[in-house]
């Protein structure tokens, strides 16, 4: 996220992200994209990556989407989960794998959060003010503390900061 | 500031803060305090200080307080001033003394953001999401990077983040 808490872009784009893309930094996705075995995603977010337009990014792992707009069933590797989202996340949760990663978007952030399924939080902050536009943490969203874990520093100024569920 | 960014609740209350608070921990206050001369803050603000019922917090320090609302004119060791704000800031700024400190609140930093009158901001941020409440960052603030400075833990989880104005 941006230092006053964007993900995106009003519009939902990450043009604002392009400068801090090369070469020698991946800010930690490597690492989380090995730790996991699972994606899992809101609608509006499923619906972004399709409009990027390339190949689906995650075609190693379990993908689930949550939505109510697009229909039930399974395509590819992609599932799509319109029922019991919460109680369906639960039961992934209670399975033997890899780590699962949330990949967004606010509003299943927001409702994962309420109940408390949110393991970790992995949240990188790059030293950019973006102004306006959506937000990581959206208003009304459940209050608790959480334990800082590590902290990871980057050239271009970024930071990883690793949060635990207490 | 809360991970979501908030620095006090809806009704600008900072119980969020209590637990936080110890003997031995100051999240870089002493240092932040030595190296200024000068408090500046808007009007809310004030009148949040004011109402915590305690003496004036930085009776060793200028300080200037831009609002409309209050009277213009001189008191004790504080300095209201209603017309002409950023001009006066600019040569508050250009004068010989050690730092300004922008205590709050949120419209005069977006003001002082909108001017690039900020050349650094210390930000502290708390392992707790608060929800809601009144944000370090309004909305609509102006958009551009920074440059990342130092870095320091603490024991608590929280961390003190430095930017620098390019």
């Amino acid at each position: 996220m941006t230092l006053d808490g964007y993900i995106a872009s009003r519009d939902g784009g990450v043009e604002w992200l392009d400068k801090y893309r090369n070469n020698t930094e991946d800010y930690g996705y490597t690492a989380l994209y090995e730790s996991i075995d699972t994606v899992l995603m809101g609608g509006n977010t499923y619906r972004a990556i399709l409009g990027f337009g390339c190949e689906w990014p995650y075609p190693d792992k379990t993908s689930y989407v949550i939505s109510h707009r697009e229909q039930q069933g399974t395509n590819d590797c992609i599932s799509i989960i319109s029922d019991n989202a919460i109680s369906f996340i639960k039961q992934l949760k209670a399975g033997t794998g890899k780590d699962i990663w949330l990949v967004g978007g606010g509003q299943l952030t927001a409702q994962l959060l309420e109940e408390r399924l949110i393991d970790e939080m992995q949240i990188c902050v790059f030293p950019i003010l973006l102004g306006t536009g959506i937000r990581l943490f959206s208003e009304n969203s459940s209050a608790y503390e959480w334990i800082a874990d590590k902290q990871q520093s980057f050239l271009s100024g970024a930071i990883l900061l690793t949060y635990r569920k207490p």
